[in-house]
């Protein structure tokens, strides 16, 4: 098959690969239909996490059922599915407590949590590729509707709108509060619609590009743009000085400032002072224990030294960590289908395979309307 | 009436001063029958949280109402009542929602958060007195049986019982799981007693003092002291590698290590590589967002540069904050009434009014044996 | 003042009484802007529920302050305030927990739970008259944006928005969930409003009253006429068989079939078929224990022979009772102010004190287009 | 091998049978080291429900892994485990949610949740033998330590600890909470153990058997005879006139009065009674919805007469239904491992397959001294 191939930073490169097969009994082979480029695969691509070359990348997949391994009984050849982005084995503690982003199986180095074509995930290829294996299929794989209706929606589901949702749980979002969202990547984006979805009185989205911002305006959101004002002023006004009662923080350890510095702590920081006492942050961007390229060596070792002091004092709650796609998935593909949210609103290309390599390339730089690339590398 | 009346850093005097009265409505007056020394009273006792010079010191009271202003209806005079330490007001949106701890109309800087005796919580005299002040005392007392039973026990609710508790409902401990608590001073040690009323499977009591590591023994768990193992290896070693389900703070920022250096953020990193993936960490111990003398500039400034990247990495939820009494005081009341709680078995001495300067220098020098004072100024 | 008295059943008439004034030091008197008629005022105007003859009646009370006692300190005079229809001092332990529906010191009787101008819930006068005496008034009352704006949506808040979202939280209803509603009452209409705020994906509500079930449909829901179709059928259809993961009873004791006959335990029943194994009841219907002129000796007593059995072999939770208005109103309000929710949709008369008389009457006897009075005693 | 089998009602008798195989690919055959009787299983026996003839009885299983299908990968031939009385797939939609009690696809009639040996649970044979076959192994079985230790208090997993256990999370039981259990059977004795490792202050029980009600108070509990006082006074003189905070249902629908004759409505009216305003009930005693040898042709309906009105008007939640074992068991396990719960000490009986006849008779018959009765088939 054809399939996106690693080969180091800055080189991804279309190549002619095997073609995945059924390894064990609970296997699945999925046709891919649509496949994302994620904000999370530049990681790899800017060398920021080392990855091996020959992994083909991907995790944000979905497809039809192309065959099935002989243990398989509940997902049938030819459903079509979302595959999340978490393998997960289904049977351990952490599966059963509804952890399947903490597999205790799933990873060989013994690590929690697995996936597909990423850094420390595993050895499992991802799904920029016509084909992709999915391991333990009847407990991973989520069954859509047949056809090709909501395909551009339905391929947020393996990954960024639960994603995002998740944030909006970690923060504990209840109906009529408020949320300040940092970043307006997909990831933001995503968790500026789970505010909708629960109720949220007001969602503020905080970033500096013109088009993202528009889209948060899109969704309903207020926009603040940080490279033009103080953002932490901003949002204590429209929250008659309190602040919100909840935070997401949808940027990670690469959090720049206006001028293009690197401050890992400052999305923290902001948090904490724009969250009111007894609030709560969910932090679904990502940070890493190692970090050798950091230009902080206190960051370069996980240590992220934003104000401790003030969120204890203001009894703030910080919880963190990988979505659990699995626990979200079904219930936003019901409100997609039910006509209640449309995350495809944010698709803003669709490309063939032989196109990604140029399209990491422009997404990676951020170029203007680079939001969300889809690929579709066989027909829906 | 006799008080014990802070003068400066190391020097605290048992002085006559103006009787204190109803000044509002809903005020009441106790008569002190016990107060305890808290290891927070040491922060300004050691100058590390400025203090002026005249302020009555203590806020774990409890006592005979003496007399209630023309607005209090619920309270009686000749209640025998536990009295929290937060002051709050009962009808601002932090109090309806459950967090005492940030009452937005108790304390005149506007913060949120008030109490007596103590830095930056208003200018609420302590009860280490014969007679104390109580404002909206329908809202914030609560009624104990007559009579003088249980008053080494009853004397724990006013802060150190609920505090421990809060430190294992902020980490979400379930019935069954293992958890880790950091420190075992009194609060650390009521964390411990309150692990035992939610069920814990296993509880690991972490400190260096021979004394403390004995009551916490006592309370069922299992000792860990770091000046002799590894932390830890010890208690990954005691889980299979796994690591607690949950972890406690029970330090604060003042954390030294076993040769007496402090490091601000040793506990909270030993927690981050205890607790494992998908695990909670519930903090109790104080941070402050300023700490002028603090050794390190970066905390000096609440900076705290733990290893929040494997935080992330694990999915751990960190929740922070000063304990809203009024939350668990009733329920650990009926379960000391009932037999099921003890927690006056820390109490190591029981000392008059004029026994308190000493007892300050004698608790602040962490002397062998003194774990927890209670002072009865009058008779209960 | 002019006030709505009642007189017997079926006979209420406007006259002068006592202005009402300050009994205690915490009450308030508020001048009444809106007061609406409730389904449940029908209780008492029929004679189902037994009250005494000058009772000045309604429950559903917004107004100006006009005079508070000396103890009050947060409300001030010349507020815009909601009335919760809960009476609730706010300090007993009920109150301590959030349960303002269930005050323990408010009602004379000894029976948790007071309220305004109704059966059993204590001596205290009305709201449909001129003035309001509001007990507690610190803690009962919500403040309100100055001036005339989303006057028909606040006067939402005192009980049916409230009372409708509590319904959905008794239900459990949690985002991307589906929810099948009996009664299409205001109450009912307003938790179909709150099935959005909480991400409900499919709304069922069943009346059958086309005036009703147009507003229902206007709210995004999907409308179910039971005097034509089978309920319990066509909800299994749109649901695949499954049936709803929550329901909402807003119906009551006095369940009529479509050929108007009394069935007390035909709404249980039906939910209990319509709701999936594992699913979530919410009954804010009222039931009593006590109906002397119910046409089922049984139900006379309060028992509602529905199909239990069928209950436990499904899981289904059964959650019931009186809303506790104020632990939903703040953010409700915020709701109605950030455009989010627009309740006052559903009121279908706007009229003066003179014309209660009238209105009840029609009211009564459910006249088409008559779903939602709003009476406004006094100007904005 | 060797199996109790059900020939008609009141007659079981040990019998050469083939042994279960590995069927399919997920399966394993466990050789029973324990079964024990369940209340439950008298429900067969005395012809309340219909069961065809040549089942194997027994839901409460634990032994030894003698065999796995080629899919298994996680459990292991020679790992002892306890064998939860659900079957579930682990893939479904109420498994992935945690209610392994309503698996939608183990159950071939389509209703939800299967278990062994049970009328309407599917043609699982059940583990009163001397193997057992066990579908979706992986999901379904909880390992246990090597050895023999705790044999009779890990033997308690299968069902009833769980199911106890399930009965106070069902009335939402917290710290510091009273408790009123009915049913001093194995089930509400677990359900008192559970109240214990949950933090309840006060815990009582009701039944009318002195040697259960023994057992009770060596629990901790406060035991009620039902037979010699008036329940509902008894219990709300304990709790001052106001009720317990929660309850349990651990009797079902065939709840005797103490002269013999049976109320299927009796122990919800005195739940409903002695359960405070704003509590909580969880009904873990089967109530079925068909019952043709109901003394009450409404009750043979499923329809539980019981006093509704009253529980609204106290705004009582009733949670109920089965048990999902798998929610609780491996924190359960680890409680006993650690010695902080000992559910063997209500074994009365331990025997081999061949007395088992004899035992169902005997336990049938509730002789004295007959509280449960485990079963050694083969050697642990």
């Amino acid at each position: 098959m054809k399939a996106l191939v690693f080969k180091k930073p800055y080189e991804v490169q279309v190549e002619q690969v095997d073609d995945p097969k059924i390894e064990q009994p609970l296997d699945a082979v999925i046709r891919i239909t649509s496949a994302n480029i994620c904000g999370s695969d530049l990681h790899p691509y800017e060398g920021r996490s080392p990855l091996d070359a020959g992994m083909v990348l991907g995790h944000e997949n979905m497809g039809i059922v192309e065959e099935v391994g002989p243990g398989v009984e509940r997902i049938k050849v030819g459903d079509r599915v979302s595959v999340p982005f978490n393998i997960a084995c289904g049977t351990c503690r952490n599966c059963n407590n509804g952890f399947t982003s903490a597999c205790l199986r799933a990873n060989p180095s013994g690590n929690p949590g697995a996936g597909y074509g990423y850094p420390q995930m595993g050895p499992y290829w991802g799904g920029q590729a016509e084909y992709l294996r999915v391991p333990w299929a009847d407990f991973n794989l989520l069954e859509l509707p047949a056809g090709t209706e909501w395909e551009n929606d339905f391929t947020m589901l393996s990954d960024i709108l639960p994603t995002g949702y998740h944030g909006t749980e970690l923060a504990g979002l209840k109906p009529g509060e408020t949320i300040a969202i940092f970043g307006a990547g997909p990831v933001g984006l995503m968790a500026a619609l789970s505010a909708n979805i629960r109720g949220a009185s007001q969602t503020f989205v905080v970033d500096k590009e013109p088009d993202r911002l528009a889209l948060a305006e899109r969704l309903g959101a207020t926009a603040i743009d940080f490279s033009k004002v103080d953002v932490e002023e901003a949002i204590l006004e429209h929250t008659d000085g309190f602040g919100v009662d909840t935070g997401v923080e949808a940027v990670g350890f690469q959090a720049h400032d206006h001028t293009g510095q690197e401050h890992p702590e400052m999305v923290l920081d902001n948090l904490v002072n724009v969250v009111r006492a007894t609030g709560r942050i969910g932090v679904v961007g990502v940070y890493v224990p190692d970090d050798p390229q950091s230009p902080s060596p206190m960051a370069g070792d996980g240590r992220i030294g934003f104000d401790f002091g003030a969120a204890f004092e203001k009894g703030i709650r910080i919880a963190t960590g990988q979505c659990p796609v699995k626990r979200y998935n079904r219930e936003l593909r019901d409100l997609i289908i039910r006509g209640k949210a449309s995350p495809g609103l944010i698709v803003s290309q669709e490309i063939g395979l032989d196109e990604m390599p140029d399209a990491y390339s422009r997404f990676d730089k951020r170029e203007d309307g680079w939001t969300k690339v889809v690929m579709h590398p066989t027909a829906a």
